[in-house]
């Protein structure tokens, strides 16, 4: 599947844990800095000086980098990695992150803990933010990790407005005929379900 | 409307636009860093003294900072900010940020860079970035920037994989009725609409 830009990467799984517990620390602490740096009432100058720091670190860090995006890795041993994933990309600072759980029976569960980054009107979560949690955990119930599949409908009722803080979503298979997929899937908060949604996913011919 | 959250403002504009000038630059440099963050290649050394400075950095931001979240603000003068929102909020590097124009006719367009923390198929924009975007611009379509609307459904068709890179979004008012608004939208590359997007929203009664 090289057209989908999937890497068949030489890494071993025991490297791949290595640096991801390097990695890992680094995206959390930068998770922090960017919800400090939304609600932060310092003055100026110390504003400023962070700025100037942020800037040197980055330079550091890009002396040596990747080329392009983190994109899609996966190894012989069967091990894969998506570092750079918007939802889940335990790399990405800016992801929520996403944490999932694939059950054998089908079904998908996952938690995230939204805070000041994920703000859409006041003290909820961003209706997008919402979507981008379902689409991913539905669009991997869809593929089941074993086959490739593209989103082709996803449909979000949003029930209340989800406050920020701890969520879960859950997905599964609600009916496979042919190529296509339909995943019904829901977001929740402690106190029950704030958005449902469907979405209809498409196993390409050559992948059949 | 303080159910909602909103919060109305003693700050001048004027003093407004200083902090935005102060703070943007520092949400932009984060930004760099979180894509620096994902790809760096450098030794283990530099990848730990990053994630120290980085927490010292959030310690020093951390020493004076507004409480909860960043909310919706808005003074007397007219003026609104919301520099939190997942999707344009000026002071969150988590945010792509999307930076919207919106017509007297009614319409709506924005414009937003995709990079490494927006993946999610390899090299393409993660499908529930896109929809943070039109979720985001219909929304405010829906609303006119002038009354309080909930966004009801919305439903995104996915036409082929965004690349990352420049992005723009559209949307106008399909049909209103009552409480109900109904906007259409759209997400393109420099090649064309790569997906469209109904939303439903309602006009709560109180704030007919």
């Amino acid at each position: 599947v090289s057209g989908l830009g999937l890497v068949l990467d030489d890494l071993p799984s025991e490297e791949v844990e290595r640096l991801e517990a390097l990695h890992v620390p680094l995206a959390e602490a930068i998770r922090e800095l960017v919800s400090a740096a939304i609600l932060t009432t310092v003055d100026d100058a110390t504003v400023r000086s962070a700025t100037e720091t942020v800037r040197e670190l980055t330079a550091e860090l890009r002396r040596e980098q990747a080329g392009g995006t983190a994109g899609v890795h996966h190894n012989p041993e069967g091990r894969a990695w998506n570092w750079g994933n918007a939802a889940v990309g335990l790399r990405n600072a800016a992801a929520p992150p996403l944490v999932m759980e694939h059950r054998p029976d089908g079904t998908a569960y996952g938690e995230a803990t939204l805070g000041p980054a994920h703000e859409g009107p006041p003290g909820l979560a961003h209706g997008g933010i919402v979507a981008l949690l379902l689409d991913h955990i539905m669009g991997v119930t869809a593929s089941r990790y074993e086959r490739v599949t593209f989103t082709g409908t996803l449909t979000v009722r949003f029930l209340r407005g989800t406050p920020l803080g701890p969520v879960r979503v859950d997905a599964r298979i609600d009916s496979a005929e042919g190529r296509k997929v339909v995943v019904v899937g829901s977001l929740s908060d402690e106190d029950g379900i704030t958005a449902e949604a469907e979405g209809t996913f498409v196993v390409p011919r050559w992948a059949l």
